[in-house]
């Protein structure tokens, strides 16, 4: 599952902080805890089951997950309870696949419409009086979570029409777990709290529709990283994925300092052009993300001041305050993705640095799966 | 090297329109054949060796690629004639690679300073005075090319710098070409034809200063997308990269009409939440990019006027216009990406679509090769 390295890799290349990494893990771990909690951390962030075994030994219980590729690489890594937040559309090929899935572990998917549900049910052959289309065996379902939009108006209904979701999954014969939503409004500088207040009442909204629908004991999960600190009441579980890593994003936003970063690339100066630092990261190792609020394309650690003004596919050209000496061409620096989940997705392997240095790597083995 | 499709993949997946790839690469190879001029595109845009080798039939003289990696893939799939277009600052790992494809080969990298050339001469052992530092055999060398600043400021030394990068390179015991530019700045709605005049003028002064140092016929090499339609006299070489699939991106330039778009992202309508088309492919399929200019994350090849306004990891949000009737969900729509480079580097695989029918995939085979 790991590989000793033979020699340092070439630039760039990604590197995890172990230390940073593992306090991380705990301090989450220990704010769900401490809150009576569960914590169900997105995998989408590291796609690497060495970091998910970390997170489930520190107490998470179980993983959350974008796509059914990601559930059945972490499933086959050994993790039992297994949430897809996402409303995927179902076809033939996945039905089947979620129905094998469903039979091996504790298995839930989002979903956001009475459609969605009425299509996965024909798909999976148990819509209300017909016929099992494609009989499997065994006949296990997943799990349905009702997608509830608090805000971040991407996917989800509305609260209020949370039970009318969850009522056609009850008669198509699903169990339905409860409630989700994503507060991805909450990456803004300001207002966090107010988000977090805001899905908690929207969740509760959508809750009490369920209990209207007869699902009497909803369960109510939500969460982000930028809002995690303030989902205290009304959420059963949270769901926070970035806070593993931390990026550029989350340090500009400021819930987590440049300490907590785990997640650097590191990359060469190849040239001083203009008077810049050039170097050999682009968006092809980083990822192109650029929020409107953020400050470049991303940070270095060891160069706070200094900012990512141009980003190309390999080349990464930053600009030192005035007066800073440029560091020599040849000098490695670690650079600070603005989103950590697209620049993991960028990589085939995590290198795994203790005190300095590299010890392992660890594979991305759900790099890639969007289907 | 392909695949027979046994049924059709799950979105979201990459589609290359075969008639419609054929007919760019034909365009731009009579263009510059019509001018004298020698193609060579930028692979960095398909890293697919099938792509490849319709580019050398159709008379391209070789390929552009970004990194080492990318050039030992397509060197395995029979290019037999590759330039480095970056300025790698080299480590003693890569040394030994580019020394040993060097052998295999005609191979040229890019420089940018006298530091950088005697930088790579260490390494491989030709420094003047110098014994090998780590014997080669057969002891060949990369050519090089010096890079120049034609106004994008990102790499290369000033036009009238050349000479003296030149010089270190001869000096070192290296066969210089000639010069060579990016003019990236030519991504903007207006002024292309400005840029390649720029473009034209800076290589001149820098050949000029190549000549000063010896180099009696330096070798002029220039080119983006954007610009080869303006790159006619003053070029020896033109290296396009982006025309092959076409994008969002060049489409907003009008660069490409929609028809002239080969590489489209397939993705399924999973929800309408808001009164908006919620898609299944996010920047984990499309790519992050957004220029300053773009009028959003993506477009809809069938769909002309809608835009994608929110895109996440594993959504798009596209707004149609006032009064559209939105597609129904579980619809499959194609998604024009920003930018076709960073959007092949996420897959594994290109389907191939001739008349509407996905008839084999063709494996990114240097997908992720950052070094």
């Amino acid at each position: 599952m790991s590989t000793l390295p033979t020699s340092r890799p070439s630039t760039p290349f990604a590197v995890v902080d172990r230390d940073r990494l593992q306090a991380n893990i705990d301090r989450v771990a220990r704010l769900a805890a401490d809150r009576g909690q569960a914590l169900r951390p997105h995998a989408k962030t590291h796609k690497c089951p060495q970091i998910a075994a970390l997170q489930l030994e520190a107490g998470a219980s179980g993983l959350t997950v974008a796509t059914l590729g990601e559930a059945e690489v972490f499933a086959d890594a050994g993790c039992t309870d297994l949430l897809i937040a996402y409303p995927v559309w179902w076809d033939a090929d996945r039905a089947g696949r979620v129905a094998q899935l469903a039979a091996r572990v504790r298995l839930a998917v989002g979903v956001d419409s009475v459609e969605a549900v009425q299509h996965l049910a024909s798909l999976l052959g148990t819509a209300p009086g017909r016929p099992l289309a494609a009989p499997i065996s065994p006949p296990t379902l997943p799990e349905l979570v009702v997608e509830v939009d608090c805000g971040h108006h991407r996917s989800g209904c509305a609260p209020q029409d949370a039970g009318a979701v969850a009522r056609a999954g009850v008669e198509a014969g699903f169990v339905v777990r409860g409630v989700f939503a994503f507060p991805g409004h909450s990456y803004t500088p300001t207002g966090r709290e107010e988000v977090a207040e805001q899905e908690a009442r929207d969740l509760a909204v959508a809750a009490d529709s369920l209990r209207g629908a007869g699902i009497l004991e909803p369960w109510v999960s939500g969460g982000s990283t930028p809002t995690v600190e303030h989902e205290g009441h009304g959420f059963d579980e949270v769901r926070p994925g970035v806070y593993v890593m931390g990026d550029a994003q989350q340090w500009e936003l400021g819930t987590c300092s440049p300490a907590d970063i785990a997640l650097t690339v590191h990359a060469t100066v190849v040239s001083h052009a203009g008077g810049r630092l050039v170097l050999d990261a682009g968006s092809k190792a980083l990822g192109a993300d650029r929020a409107g609020w953020a400050t470049g394309f991303g940070r270095l650690l060891d160069h706070p001041e200094a900012r990512i003004e141009l980003l190309s596919e390999h080349h990464a050209v930053a600009v030192m305050s005035e007066g800073t000496e440029l560091p020599p061409l040849g000098t490695e620096v670690r650079v600070v993705p603005n989103h950590a989940c697209n620049a993991v997705n960028l990589t085939d392997e995590l290198w795994v640095e203790v005190d300095g240095r590299l010890v392992e790597s660890w594979p991305v083995a759900a790099r890639g799966l969007n289907a």
